[in-house]
């Protein structure tokens, strides 16, 4: 199925808008892990078998896999989820972005290397270079449109001709480059106000949303600002506060929990 | 050395600002080589062994190598390099960007993992996402400004308080980020006027320079417009012009012959 569809039937199947950020630190996993042949896919597998019935999707970062020399686990969890969780998505954040012969082998390299059901590219070079992206239609291509972070406005703000360059990407996300309805944006739960007015110009596109827990971001005000009618339409994202929950031997039960709180968190407000 | 110091040096020794970059798809190189166990690899040592004392820099686009599952091809070339053509650095293009702690484990996989002298990096998320790379004193920072394609203007060009985001970009890397003396601009040589303005902004800052060749940018109008006083700052990359100047066993020596034939054109202006 196509990953907007996978995601619909994920949202109402687990009652769950929680993405949980597969992004483990080899320095910050558990101690008892880290001399195991594939320590990053044994914690990230853990986590997995604690959460799937409790999410919407899983996102690893890959860098977190390059820097350590690790892809072989990046695509040992990413085939874990789908031979024993299907139905439940993999988004690939990876942030690419390139002229176009390049981004045809960026977009290999997340869906036919790694077998991600989405990925997370980077607009600044223009459309030309979302296109072999945007071309794999039964894929999720989700473009950075708000971020989370504090450095987020020193570009993404600035206005032409009366509007932020985000709102320029979010119009161009809903007119221009959604032929294949593939498009999804990322916004940040860290600021509220940019999500309802994104949420305003996009309909009902899904909407990745990271920044909750350690970032700072607060749930009521980012799932009242980013949901749609039908209280959906939001991805969102938890990396550190999921993993990280305990730092001992307890840390998939830690996580488990940890979601669920999130989720209940979340389904008050949608 | 730092990354600025070696590239002052080469400029120099090899009397060239010719980068060769080393991007090479698994269907394209000569047949021969294919079976190989490390193919790119093979293929990467023989365009270097053949171009190393008449280029500045080589410059190899990870996605290739990603795509293939073969980023030890990556690796062994990096290396390849360092041992046997030290004083020759490697710019890793990656085009990363991420939020802060992402950002650290971009720049340990760029700069730690892979070893690479320099990477490129892209600003859309703001300065804070830069941040670690820019840490790295004798590393080089090469962030995106006005990219080669034919999409750059979608949002590069537009105009806030009069000034376009790329010169925005250009006025934040000479002002603000480069405090470590580490920053480059990536500016395409399809778009000279671009290319000179930037030049008028940032004073000797060195510039990358890709869209020669097969992207269609003009060496005369691109050397004269990007040039500093002193003849230098600029690394024009070349890629496909170069590594794929002949598909067949000679390919090595037709790169070389590619080669030569853009440095002396490039020199002619300078």
């Amino acid at each position: 199925m196509p990953f907007i569809e996978d995601l619909a039937a994920i949202w109402e199947k687990n009652d769950s808008l929680v993405c949980v950020g597969l992004d483990p630190d080899i320095e910050k996993i558990p101690a008892h892990l880290r001399d195991l042949e594939s320590p990053l896919f044994e914690f990230n597998r853990a986590i997995i078998d604690g959460t799937a019935d409790v999410v919407c999707a899983f996102k690893p970062q890959i860098a977190y896999y390059a820097a350590a020399g690790l892809e072989r686990d990046l695509e040992l969890t990413i085939s874990y989820i789908h031979e024993n969780y299907p139905g439940v998505p993999v988004i690939l954040d990876a942030k690419r972005g390139d002229i176009g012969s390049t981004a045809e082998m960026y977009a290999r390299e997340a869906f036919d290397r790694f077998g991600a059901d989405a990925v997370t590219v980077n607009p600044y070079m223009g459309t030309d270079t979302l296109e072999p992206f945007l071309a794999r239609s039964d894929k999720g291509v989700i473009v950075l449109c708000r971020t989370s972070n504090p450095g987020a406005v020193d570009f993404q703000d600035l206005r032409s001709d009366g509007k932020t360059l985000y709102e320029t990407v979010a119009r161009k996300a809903a007119h221009e480059w959604n032929g294949n309805g593939n498009v999804l944006l990322v916004v940040g739960a860290t600021y509220p106000g940019e999500l309802r007015e994104i949420r305003s110009i996009v309909g009902d596109m899904p909407l990745l949303v990271p920044g909750i827990g350690a970032q700072g971001g607060d749930v009521q005000s980012a799932v009242t600002s980013g949901k749609t009618g039908a209280g959906t339409g939001m991805i969102v994202n938890s990396s550190r506060g999921i993993i990280y929950a305990s730092g001992g031997k307890d840390f998939a039960e830690a996580a488990r929990a940890s979601a669920i709180k999130l989720r209940d968190e979340i389904n008050k407000y949608r």
